[in-house]
């Protein structure tokens, strides 16, 4: 699953040559993300609540054109009193959701002892906000063949952030996501981080490492999802994450900024448009 | 000129009902910026630097799709040995831009002094990031009837952003534009600002007003005016400001975030392909 | 009243050599505020509300040992309806409390229109922190012999402030005071900013002119008022300006962050504990 | 060890009653460290380099009146190519500094497979602020007995910080410290973070946690550390951590934030005088 490694001290000393790309194995086939392929579009809830919740979620966006199903079975939540994620038996309802629908799955690692249990069913596997300086994790990570998500930290910059990608590449494993999800702001009024779109062309400067956006996260409002999943794919992204949850009003965590199916299959048929006509234009 | 205005308290109190548009006669004709017309968009330079030059630029901008000229007479500079701007012998260059144009002139205002001569000249008089909340200067921009492009300051939120277009309204001008030009946020090395691109969306819940984005200041970097400015299309701007100076290297202020004229007829070609295809899609 | 100033470019290009000092008249007699000279508190509400109140309250902050009465005529307000303060009747109101107790009077300009009316009270001006890059007010209070209290602005850089100083220092004004009030960051729940009293030792190394710290604005809270004043006098400001207000719970604005007279009484008793023993120590 | 805690839900649903204290066993002696006792100080070397040298520095920092050593075995750093820490060797290098000094021994543990080899020298094991949301990290130093030292993370607010120590709390470990490292805003030119100090009135009047405030960090410059160290004492910190090198110039890392021995001992005496004429003044 592995793609060749064209780069030394890849994420952070590119200035030049091919773009790379992930590319991943799903029971539906093959799946690159990168610069030179279309829009990739991982969708599901936050966090895995019951089996037909999952299974049926996994349908929706398979139907409306996702490649991925996300969903969280560990879940890092501010307070320790609140829901933490079903765990080793969320992995599980994934497995049957990826069986059921082919999708490939992404969900998060919080600590390196649950890493095997993931792997066997995680195509991707994420690190959080939280955890993107935890270095440990990240050596940990580096040194497994998966495919990772590494998602930007609240207040990281965009070296912190490179440098926490080269921990993986350093550590050999050259297949890194940026997901890029929100900053830390003084505004936090109407949105609950402000989404920095601005690092898909910095991002295209600096490293060939391939750029997902989640806006979902990036807003934490799903009316404004949309317009900004949108203004993610003309700036050029090679990816997007969306929350997608049945019944967003009784989610167990993140209820507010997740899409219906229904808006999400709205959402796919705008993007497709939208990444026919303009993806890559600019 | 002044668009009959339906609403009380408008910019903060806005809950429904019709957006407002900005109504604005140019040699060239009536222009309407707004949630119900085509995108607009103002290029020109930082600063009015020579006859030649602003004449030019305007002649450039307005082959490639413009409908304003924008160029700095009066320049809020961090340092006071820093290029201040020619002044009034700038709002005459602009003057003689606009008759061999016909371009709608769009100008700031630092002191309330300057207001009579910079209205003879300016069809939009603009009030900067540094004065968003410098209250004398709002009442008196909104005691008189020019249409007011409001920057958001650096580091206002959105709620101190529509306060400061209230101190506009409240004083009897009911056309004010607010303009997006990035954030101050922790990471400067490769961006100059943060733009906030969620602020679209969010006005749009909010307010009737129309909106501006300036992804040139917003970032900084020319380079990455271009993806940004489609982002900003998409998500659903009314309108764009863009610098474009003939030579930037040469500029004598912020020649780094200036487009060339080829990059921006470039770039226009691409944002026309993007409003009639995806403009008000999302 | 000018004070020879010795340095050329005077706020940036400090590398050494003397502190300066500025030295005020007041009709109590001539005060200086610098690194070689006691702490000088400045003391008083937020507005002024009526004719009782502020010679009231003047006369009880003198007793507790403040030299200078603060009270706002012209208020910058985020909105347009809440309370301007009262203007030119407020200076008047000034203008009798200095005269019942020969207190200097601190007050703020916001319109350089209102300046020669201010100067007939005030001893020092104060330009506040939205105002710290309305550079036309800069250059006027530049070109007058006044004092000037330079707030920093909300997300201003220390280069910014002391340019923005330089602005009045080149415009022939030496006699500018630098007055940190809080930075916006990231968390506004228990603070209303983030008062950074690391610029004390920073502005120190970087520029000979004198520091005040504002621990009201700055943290928004009178229960934080206290530690952080005393904070500031042992890390080596010069000057302290504390609101009071002889009932905060029916203050026109900020009540919440005033002292009462009797809690800045028992604050100045420790400032003088701490001033006499550790004051200047580090 | 275990200090009885006489709290539910202990770190935020505080609202009167005791503070706590967290009480540490070192070959010198029992440790105190809270609210109702004098003022402890922690320091020493960034990380540990050498025998002698972290000897010689414990013997120094503790003739200069310290209680605890600091010194890293494990550093986290933002760069995979930077020097990582001694690991194993450095812990035992510690443990013959604590012999030699009997200093009690602060040092960060990373990952939680460390905890073991850590805990057999540590007194109190230290939490670094990138994984202040490590959640897995928190639960497992949560389970096991020695104290914690809890740092805030860059962009961490109070809320989320005091729920990073609810996590420690409520998996059974009532002595956790909280420490101030200085938080990411939008100016560094000058200091590496802005230290922000009203936390330990904010803390005082929500938790009963004891407080520690790390100016080295917090600043990143060794010339403001002494006047943010006296702050923070008057302020009503009940303890101060302290970077100390033997050589600035040559540490493997933040030797710029660095006192030597015999700037920290200068520092040490005017600490003294200052928690002894105005330490809980305020």
């Amino acid at each position: 699953m592995l793609v060749e490694h064209p780069f030394k001290r890849a994420s952070l000393e590119y200035v030049g040559g091919k773009y790379s790309e992930v590319i991943i194995s799903t029971p539906n086939g093959i799946v690159p993300i990168g610069r030179n392929h279309p829009i990739v579009v991982v969708a599901g809830p936050c966090s895995v609540e019951s089996k037909t919740m999952i299974v049926e979620t996994a349908q929706q966006v398979k139907a409306s054109g996702a490649k991925f199903l996300r969903g969280g079975a560990y879940k890092p939540r501010t307070s320790p009193y609140a829901f933490q994620g079903y765990g080793e038996s969320a992995l599980e309802l994934l497995s049957i959701a990826k069986e059921e629908t082919g999708l490939g799955i992404i969900t998060e690692v919080m600590d390196a002892s649950d890493l095997d249990k993931i792997k066997e069913v995680a195509d991707v596997i994420q690190v959080g906000a939280r955890n993107m300086q935890n270095f440990s994790l990240l050596k940990k990570v580096g040194s497994q063949e998966k495919p990772i998500l590494l998602k930007r930290g609240i207040a990281a910059t965009i070296n912190e952030w490179l440098m926490a990608a080269e921990y993986i590449l350093a550590a050999g494993n050259p297949n890194v996501i940026l997901c890029e999800r929100g900053i830390r702001t003084f505004d936090t009024k109407y949105t609950r981080n402000t989404l920095d779109l601005s690092v898909i062309p910095v991002l295209r400067s600096l490293t060939h490492l391939p750029i997902m956006v989640d806006p979902s996260h990036g807003t934490g409002r799903a009316d404004y999802v949309p317009s900004m999943a949108a203004a993610a794919v003309v700036a050029g992204t090679d990816s997007l994450m969306i929350e997608v949850h049945p019944n967003p009003a009784k989610a167990l965590s993140d209820g507010i900024q997740s899409l219906t199916p229904v808006k999400f299959d709205n959402l796919m048929h705008k993007i497709l448009i939208i990444s026919q006509t303009v993806h890559r234009l600019v």
